[in-house]
């Protein structure tokens, strides 16, 4: 009725207002959408939003504090088809439009892709500002606030991108590895330390200096072409201090505000300690992470839909096929349930695994799907599973070794907390920790027996960039151990790729994880069998991996000394089994009585009748 | 038929057979019972037994392999009348009766004794041997197997006995114990280490030495007279080498039989490992706990209903109010299921908490009623709670003070593992563990805060005798720990009962803990009350005991400096309040918005309107 009146100005997006999402999809799940809309001006909230297309109803608008946003709740019916819908703003008789596409889905409308990620996976985590420069010409992005590029500094970018891990792929793939794990590579428009990617500045936009949101697709669409998969790094408790949320807000309360800085605690007990004081948990959970990196309010329904949104957003848009979340424990948990349900409503297989870096198994074990009665449920599938870290294989091969040994047992007994443990992921190191390496004093043998036991675990094996190749470093400050992969970059002497420059070790550990890697993509036992374990003794730790048709026997030394073991000792595992066939070099050999298994070492022996 | 021919010869109980238990009660729940008969010759077995006595009916008859030995399934209706029944043997024409009384039950039939011990309790622990000797007439019992008696020897006995402690209940109560547990007081006629009680020789003999079942009736009830109660320590686990069941056993399957000594490995994990290997969980479960101390065999059905009819024998003969349970996570956990629930059907009001000896909440926590949903679930009320100790208060006044007082944070915030960590029994130090005054290295402060946390910590509070007065000891041998209490000996130049040559140190912690657990007596919070704690601060850790109408807040540094505090820090539990007082001097002050507390100290307030 006014519309026919007006007169229409039809714009691309961002050039009168900005919406966000910046598009949907037609046949989605998820149809019942809160744009977030940001015009130019300070009386923008007070225009009047129309939508005139088949299948869209605007069902309300929201105001906030904030004059130049407005929300606008959308319903999209199954009848909708694929356009370019235009969202009108009418004001004092003028009309705006911005282009809206609504866009067909891909194929397979959220069940063929989003494939979720499995024990039957290794994950390999990289941070693409450190891994590889594929395209020098993005190394600096002009307008962005960081202009630094210096590989010398650990704390400024190197040129790292997304065509870097792209042109790597065939050397990622040779080594085993199924699913990338990048850390976030969402814009971070911020003035420094912008090498880690954990503070967004808008969820919308892809970081131009990795290549943007075209190098991502390009990337997820290799991949997939491989076979391979891909994990987003998700970010939900905070963003960058100059994220146009901050800088800019809607309202004050889509940020937790203090009366002066509060930092989180970083302490997870407030969250779940039943005698508890709502004090401690308000600074656990709303506490900034730091003073550039200012905590979401979740609890407000409009950040709530505004990420939840996004999450869904990012799968579609580029064919995520699992989701890693950042700092779990510091959400607003409930709402981290609505998020993942929505998810996994949208994407049936698709799979989420949090960071919940906590001192023991119960703490953990709350954050994840666990048969624990507790008021709150947590629906995450699985958790980086820190325990199996420093109260597990770290413990056993870079401290005492059977105290250790029996920390890495105990820590899997308590596997009883977990709905299913195998979704927890198992690792040696990350961009957060001093390297495996340097954890066990850059003793070679005990790198091998690392990936030999991450390798067979229970769980989704994740292997940081360059453990492979003993790179090492201690996280004192975190850059050390975010330093160049070597091939990465132009003018590398040293290349891991070709192996070129490579010592002796480095080629050899870099063969050890390829062999087991490749052998365990082929492996029933290894990627989805059962664990048995056996008490250790003295720092000796046998367990098996098993199903009907595979057995495969792991013998831990973790000590200093020549130890032997008995197949009899194991004998509900090993009862039938005639033979061994070493998985590492193909050695097939009967079973004797008595055998030495030399200090520092793991033995993987497929078992054969 | 046949009896009326014969001729009968009716003897008192163990003249011509013996009977376990020798007596039941009339109008008990638990009142199908299988009675284990050992007759004098090898035959026994093939008699015929005969009871005729209105409302008893013999059931079955059971031989087996020993002829020695056979079982009697009898049934007990509601209509039988105390008497005293006689189980008659016939064998060759021939009869033998044995009496065997069907007594009047207590007063009450189950309900008006067999207490409980709860939070408002306060339990002391002592070793009777080593508390008082009452009696000395029974410091040796002639035929026994150990004649020692050596106060100069830890490991010999020094003559203490049930007739000592009934002499001090005044000194106990003034103390503001409510609760005397007792390790155990059943004959062990054992050649050695007879002081600590825990190798049964005959569970329906209460040792001699202590002064047998007429001194354990007496002590019972002179506690009951004051409103006082008794915790029997039982052993289900194992027996002493000595025992009639090993040495002449029914059959060799009452024990765990194995091809060579097998010891218990001393691990839980193999419990309740999911990943667990069935061979580990035997070697836990079945193998001896000692050379000394045979593993008996609870799935076996007999054992199992000899263990759980002499349970109920002991609470209905000796009024006992709780029941701890020795080394529970080596029993078999089914069977300990039906014991503790056998004992509650019959005693409603009864508790029993068990020994678990373990590593961390989970695995302390799967031995007990807990909030985890696994195949197997444990009944018991609650466990004796190592975790608050060496993941708990020990950690905070005897290592570390910032690490240790947040284990104890730590450990208390995983109560979302227990169905009711109210009934967990808290303690600073036991029989088998150094004593809490070397751990914290003889400092006399740090015992106060000790004292000061166990009296004000949630559930159940237990102190080792001696620790009221400084008593000290490195558990290495545990003889060390096991140390006479001053007094309690004829000769003995200091007596803490009089304060007799006691140090001024000493005479101050033991008014310390008299006038706080006097206090606890009638404080609603500390008996009764909800847990508040706060994330600690540096080794400053704060926590409340509340009720509607009482606050109790307790302040604990256990660092070596001064720390400051301010009440408004705390505002949930403190608002409203305005004045404060002191529980151990009862000063009154007003609160002042910042306060000093001294390095090791507990302060312990009544916040007041």
């Amino acid at each position: 009725m006014i519309g026919c009146l007006l007169q229409l100005h039809v714009a691309a997006q961002s050039a009168y207002a900005t919406v966000y999402p910046g598009n949907w999809w037609a046949g989605m799940q998820y149809n019942k959408l809160q744009l977030l809309i940001k015009g130019g001006y300070d009386g923008f909230s007070s225009e009047t939003v129309r939508i005139n297309y088949p299948g869209i109803t605007l069902t309300g608008v929201h105001k906030v504090q904030n004059g130049k946003y407005l929300l606008a709740d959308i319903s999209i019916t199954a009848a909708a088809k694929p356009g370019i819908p235009a969202i009108e703003f009418i004001s004092n008789g003028k009309a705006h439009a911005v282009q809206w596409p609504l866009k067909p889905r891909r194929k397979g409308n959220g069940t063929s892709y989003a494939k979720g990620v499995t024990s039957a996976d290794f994950i390999y985590l990289l941070m693409p500002d450190r891994f590889s420069n594929g395209d020098t010409a993005n190394d600096r992005v002009p307008g962005m606030r960081d202009q630094s590029l210096n590989r010398d500094s650990i704390f400024l970018r190197h040129g790292g991108d997304l065509q870097g891990v792209i042109n790597h792929l065939d050397y990622l793939q040779q080594l085993g590895v199924t699913t990338v794990w990048m850390t976030p590579v969402i814009e971070n428009d911020m003035p420094n330390r912008t090498e880690h990617g954990y503070a967004f500045t808008n969820h919308y936009s892809i970081e131009p200096r990795l290549g943007g949101a075209d190098a991502y697709l390009r990337l997820s669409d290799s991949l997939h072409a491989r076979g391979m998969k891909l994990i987003q790094d998700a970010v939900y408790n905070h963003v960058g201090l100059y994220h146009f949320l901050v800088q800019d807000p809607p309202a004050p309360d889509w940020l937790h505000q203090w009366p002066k800085y509060t930092q989180t605690s970083f302490k997870d007990q407030p969250v779940f300690d039943p005698h508890g004081a709502a004090a401690d948990k308000k600074i656990t959970t709303d506490g900034w992470f730091t003073p550039e990196m200012p905590d979401l309010n979740q609890q407000n329904p409009y950040v709530a839909n505004f990420l939840i949104q996004h999450a869904i957003w990012s799968v579609e848009q580029f064919g995520v096929d699992g989701w890693r979340i950042d700092t779990y424990i510091y959400n607003d948990l409930p709402f981290m349930n609505r998020c993942n349900q929505a998810l996994i409503k949208e994407y049936p297989r698709m799979t989420m695994f949090g960071e919940a870096w906590v001192g023991s198994t119960a703490n953990q074990a709350y954050f994840a799907a666990n048969t624990i009665q507790t008021p709150f449920k947590s629906n995450l599938q699985g958790v980086v599973d820190f325990q199996c870290n420093f109260n597990g294989i770290n413990a056993a091969l870079a401290g005492d070794a059977t105290d250790g040994v029996f920390k890495l047992y105990n820590t899997l007994s308590n596997d009883f907390l977990y709905v299913n443990p195998m979704r927890n992921v198992v690792f040696l190191d990350n961009h957060d920790m001093s390297r495996f390496y340097s954890q066990v004093k850059e003793n070679v043998a005990r790198q091998k027996a690392g990936i030999g036991w991450l390798l067979t675990a229970r769980g989704i094996p994740q292997m940081y960039y360059g453990t492979e190749i003993l790179m090492k470093g201690i996280s004192n400050p975190d850059g050390w151990v975010r330093l160049d992969f070597p091939g990465g970059f132009p003018g590398d002497a040293r290349s891991a790729f070709t192996g070129a420059g490579l010592s002796d070790d480095e080629k050899a550990v870099q063969q050890y994880t390829r062999t087991l890697a490749n052998y365990r993509k082929n492996s029933p036992a290894l990627t989805n069998g059962q664990l048995m374990q056996y008490l250790p003794d003295n720092g000796l730790y046998v367990y098996f991996r098993y199903t009907s048709t595979q057995t495969i026997m792991c013998i831990l030394n973790a000590t200093d000394q020549t130890r032997s073991f008995a197949f009899a000792d194991y004998a509900e595992r090993t009862k039938g089994f005639t033979k061994v066939k070493d998985v590492l070099n193909n050695n097939l050999f009967n079973m004797q009585p008595t055998n030495d298994i030399p200090a520092q070492t793991i033995l993987i022996y497929e078992l054969q009748r």
